[in-house]
């Protein structure tokens, strides 16, 4: 339903956040039964679930994608059920956690409904998730609903169509049912926009969710939801997969997934291109997200998109994974429970058989930055201050830290931005030449074989980053400069006793005293409850071979190494 | 060698361009035995190799690709022999069309003599175009020679590599023996510079070679060359292609093959991306020039470039190829030549049991064209302009046509190229909705089926065009728009007796206009002993398939109907 209070009718930006808010309220209402008001949010707001919900929802939430498609297809469990049990977590998320702009009870019980007839009538799923109730981030456009982008001026505005990529999961059997919270200009770490306010992160609600897909990390996090779509253009799945417990994001190698039906601005802007992709409770979800779009083929009804079917190659066959470990991008030093994590992998990994661990050198990481910070905005950031300006509703402190505390965000001319896209290929070409280096022999057939194969290395420079401080990007855009696929998975939780002790620091830099300064200035005990992650990134589409190589690593390693649920 | 006489140096323009023809003489003469001073450049100059080179140095320069290589191979062909035959042949083919900047027979043949030994020495070839002489276009750089692009002020500039596409093809056992003209901004269908002069056709000295790589056209025309490597934005490799007798010429799909190491202006530019191809006296001379290069996986070093295996699978096993025949654009009537080629080749085709013609409708082609001919020049030309204007080289006629009489060539801001961008993609997006509704039925996994596989088309509104007359790009510019692979292939002669006979005609527009009125001022005449070729496209990143479809169409029809040399 298109908002009517919006800033073209004549209301004011505070009277339009309050009618969305409204409006998001009254779609909970909407809940059957309701959810009883709830008077205090604990720190850590997972229990809230087994405090509200039935046993029956509580299972049916927590099992995972693999699980509940087959059961979904056999008729085990109806679409409805499980439809009602996510509908009813996520509203229970909204109430923890603030991660959702509007539950669809109604047209997802009826379309689960259908499914259910379906399947009674044609003794068949009617595709791949048949039944699954998928989370979409607001900005992805849903036929006939508002589709603000995180923006109070574009309010009102309406998709006139699902977007592609639901147009596919619509067609493998997929239930949307719920809507999540995205930030003021979509380019934050975190989700904190003037339309909702703040999304908080369910483990330890002192801390941010990350961003900018952060209502789906949230959501997924709390359980309210098994398989959300996200987006990211510099760490927007990964950060919030890395800053809610259990959760599995993949931002694949643009081209891979549809793109067409999303808003945001800068619209045609190709420089560093954002992907869409999945968080999932299970690398398995993230795998048949993918696989379920890719073997749609995409391409055909658009075509900036790679014909590339799915490979189903096995890439480690007679073959040692070999690992480089990026400990430190040189920049910013992550904080204690990064490096514990890391350590603890790496520890179990070596000497397995199959396994090889290498160190990976960082290279010129801050330069990385410099490249897309500025490419980022190569109008200099003018596309997004008229869209949050048109409006009159305030700069969110993460967005000025993007664009106007950013001293690579500056205006280009089309020659200056030519240079600038050759200084990015430029980048692109020594980082390959850094990754063929890594080779070790000359093949049978005269190619250079041995070469690293996955890079692990820390998703951020800390555990999920308290409320307005996620400022340093480096570890997640990295990988989007160079347009590698990268998978972020769980292994960890702060360790408040052991964490804690003193590490010998130096200060390199003013983002990285930052970054220590909070450590510092919190203590681990800042952190009770933070998931820790890890990421996994591969070269440029290679997303195949990049969650093969998780799928070993985690059986060979064990990760995660505690239950968060 | 770098140039001394250099507009840096003080030199005027007419000095430099002196100077580099008089270096271009120079290495002419090295030839052993020289070529005689030649009088008189018949209309058609083709005879002039069966009057100056020997029977050997003609049969060998009239070998198709696919005989010389196994050839080489086995050493029943040297190398030395083969160079030296078109090192006379491309020669010659100076005398005649105006087409190189240089030869290279010092080190070509240094190079020729090591595979000679290496073959002696090994008892293998050293790779797989082992000892293959191939001709390459000026602005694809090699190690430590001038590397102008066409720009009077750029002579003197040096490169410091060879292009990736010449390592690769020198790992595949090339020798590189003559490098060939471009026209001044390399925006040209034609090719005339104020270095070099004007590049004439071989087949008729009144029509152009085509451009921008008509270096390459000219000398393939001639078999001063039987493979060459051209470059293709808006037809620069299929207009050559197209204008000189018994070529052909692929531009593949952009990130298909290396690009770097290639000088033009507007380096950095994203929105149309010229692409590198081959022009061969055989469709299999131009299907092993792609193949060896794309089995180089040249991905690992060049990481723009898609990690696409070259696909064996057979397209038409068990089923129809189905052409979509393009009879006219809709903006520009081609002359009755081309409609009598495209006719023959139809009515060959029809009633054969494994082809399937239908008509396929153009679309918007106008739009098309102000679409790519806005996109060329984001910076509304400025960094052409400079080029030429720094040395004070007078602005060559097509020059002017493509940048100042270009309506559609404007200075765009950042965000407006964002929207002309966006407008690039909703017409990509059309055209495949268009390619999609080909459909006739639902496969057995749920894909649309019975789509046409290729579409066959003009490569311009008439065959060679008269000196500065090739205004309509829109039949070669609509695939690089669109970004498809597109092969020329040489179907016939202009016929003078029956191609003039008066065709019905009305006016359409003013490119339409001038284009009839060349038609109708020098009658089928001024086109004695022209070409008549065709081209097949196919959808973006259907290289493999475009070129199985020519495969198979070429045996259907016979085609070419004549010979040319």
């Amino acid at each position: 339903m298109a908002a009517t209070v919006t800033i073209s009718s004549g209301a004011t930006w505070q009277e339009v956040a309050a009618d969305r808010q409204k409006h998001r309220d009254v779609t909970l209402s909407l809940l059957d039964p309701p959810l009883p008001p709830i008077e205090d949010i604990p720190l850590n707001t997972i229990p809230l679930a087994r405090k509200f919900l039935t046993a029956d929802e509580i299972k049916i939430t927590e099992t995972l994608v693999e699980d509940l498609v087959p059961q979904l297809a056999k008729g085990e469990l109806s679409s409805v059920a499980v439809t009602k049990a996510f509908l009813r977590r996520a509203g229970l998320a909204q109430k923890a956690t603030n991660c959702i702009t509007e539950l669809l009870p109604q047209p997802a019980l009826e379309r689960a409904a259908y499914l259910d007839a379906y399947l009674t009538g044609h003794k068949k799923p009617i595709g791949p998730l048949h039944g699954l109730p998928i989370s979409v981030k607001e900005h992805i456009g849903m036929k006939g609903l508002d589709w603000n982008g995180g923006f109070v001026f574009w309010v009102g505005k309406v998709a006139k169509d699902d977007a592609h990529i639901l147009s596919i999961l619509w067609g493998a059997g997929c239930v949307f049912y719920v809507r999540s919270t995205q930030p003021q200009s979509l380019m934050h770490l975190e989700t904190s926009s003037n339309l909702y306010g703040v999304t908080t992160n369910p483990f330890n609600t002192t801390l941010t969710a990350g961003g900018s897909s952060g209502g789906e990390g949230a959501l997924v996090g709390f359980r309210g939801s098994c398989l959300g779509i996200g987006t990211d253009i510099g760490g927007s799945i990964r950060s919030p997969a890395a800053n809610n417990a259990g959760v599995y994001g993949m931002k694949p190698t643009s081209g891979r997934l549809p793109m067409r039906g999303l808003t945001a601005t800068q619209e045609g802007e190709e420089q560093i291109v954002p992907t869409i992709g999945p968080l999932s409770t299970s690398l398995e979800g993230c795998k048949l997200f993918i696989k379920t779009i890719i073997d749609a083929k995409p391409w055909y009804e658009e075509p900036t998109l790679l014909p590339f079917p799915w490979k189903e190659e096995e890439f480690f066959k007679g073959k040692k994974l070999k690992v480089g470990v990026l400990w430190d991008d040189g920049v910013v030093k992550p904080h204690p429970p990064i490096t514990r994590a890391l350590k603890q992998v790496v520890d179990k990994l070596k000497g397995k058989p199959n396994i090889e661990i290498v160190e990976w050198k960082p290279y010129k990481h801050d330069l990385a930055w410099e490249l897309i910070a500025n490419l980022y905005f190569s109008d200099g950031g003018a596309d997004e201050a008229g869209a949050i300006n048109s409006s009159g509703e305030p700069w969110r402190p993460l967005t000025k830290h993007i664009l106007t505390d950013n001293p690579h965000c500056q205006p280009h001319s089309i020659s200056s931005m030519w240079a600038a896209t050759l200084k990015r290929d430029a980048y692109r070409a020594e980082y390959a030449s850094l990754w063929n280096s890594t080779a070790t022999f000359v093949g049978p057939n005269g190619d250079l074989e041995g070469m690293v194969d996955v890079i692990l290395s820390p998703v951020g420079p800390g555990a999920a980053p308290k409320i307005d401080t996620a400022k340093w990007w480096g570890y997640t855009s990295q990988w989007n400069l160079l347009d590698y696929p990268a998978l972020v998975f769980p292994v960890d939780r702060v360790d408040v006793v052991n964490d804690g002790e003193k590490v010998e620091y130096e200060s390199r830099n003013e983002k990285d005293a930052f970054n220590w300064g909070l450590w510092e200035g919190h203590g681990a005990e800042g952190w009770e409850g933070a998931p820790v992650c890890l990421q996994l990134v591969g070269r440029r589409y290679e997303d195949e071979k990049v969650i093969q190589a998780l799928e070993i690593l985690k059986k060979e390693a064990g990760f995660p190494f505690v239950e968060y649920i």
